[in-house]
């Protein structure tokens, strides 16, 4: 489970990956493998939270980082890099989006 | 504060506005007032959490339903409609993706 609160100030990446629906299952297979094996292993690492859209056609990391030097130097590692690479190769597009979480709503039920 | 949790079962739904950066803040604000006012009533809501891109070129809600018809349902309603036309009228482009979470990884620090 991961919590969202605007009061944590964390980096948020939305990772969005564009891919042939026949793929799909794939390429969620290969980012969640790297997501174990070494992105969550690296500092300043908080979550990462892998979404399968509901017609295939994207497959999408909500990720929460401490710091943008902490996502900097998990890209520079080439354990990361050659998962990204295997993950590019089944993906037609990529894109990251960096935020800030600004505010919460939930209901009241 | 927001949980995400693969068992929940929430149809998640990551929606992207892009945006002149000089409007994004009008455009978030908006976003909000709407979210306040109106969608965090309807019947199904869970969630909604507005983020803010770092460049101010995107503004992107994480939000989390019941179910599709319920979203189905606050899409049809007047007032929901009539905030999501003022936004439109400030952002380039909107898309609405529907995802189901598939796996959390949180850091073990």
């Amino acid at each position: 489970m991961t919590t969202l609160d605007a009061n944590a100030g964390y980096v948020v990446i939305i990772n969005t990956f564009s891919v042939d629906p026949a793929k799909a299952e794939e390429l969620l297979s290969v980012l969640i493998e790297g997501t174990e094996q070494g992105v969550s292993k690296r500092p300043g690492f908080i979550s990462a939270n892998w979404h399968m859209a509901k017609d295939k056609r994207h497959v999408t990391n909500y990720a929460q980082w401490r710091s943008e030097a902490d996502i900097d130097a998990m890209m520079a590692d080439p354990d990361v890099r050659r998962h990204l690479q295997k993950a590019d190769g089944l993906a037609d597009r990529v894109e990251p989006i960096f935020y800030e979480l600004r505010a919460t709503f939930k209901s009241s039920e």
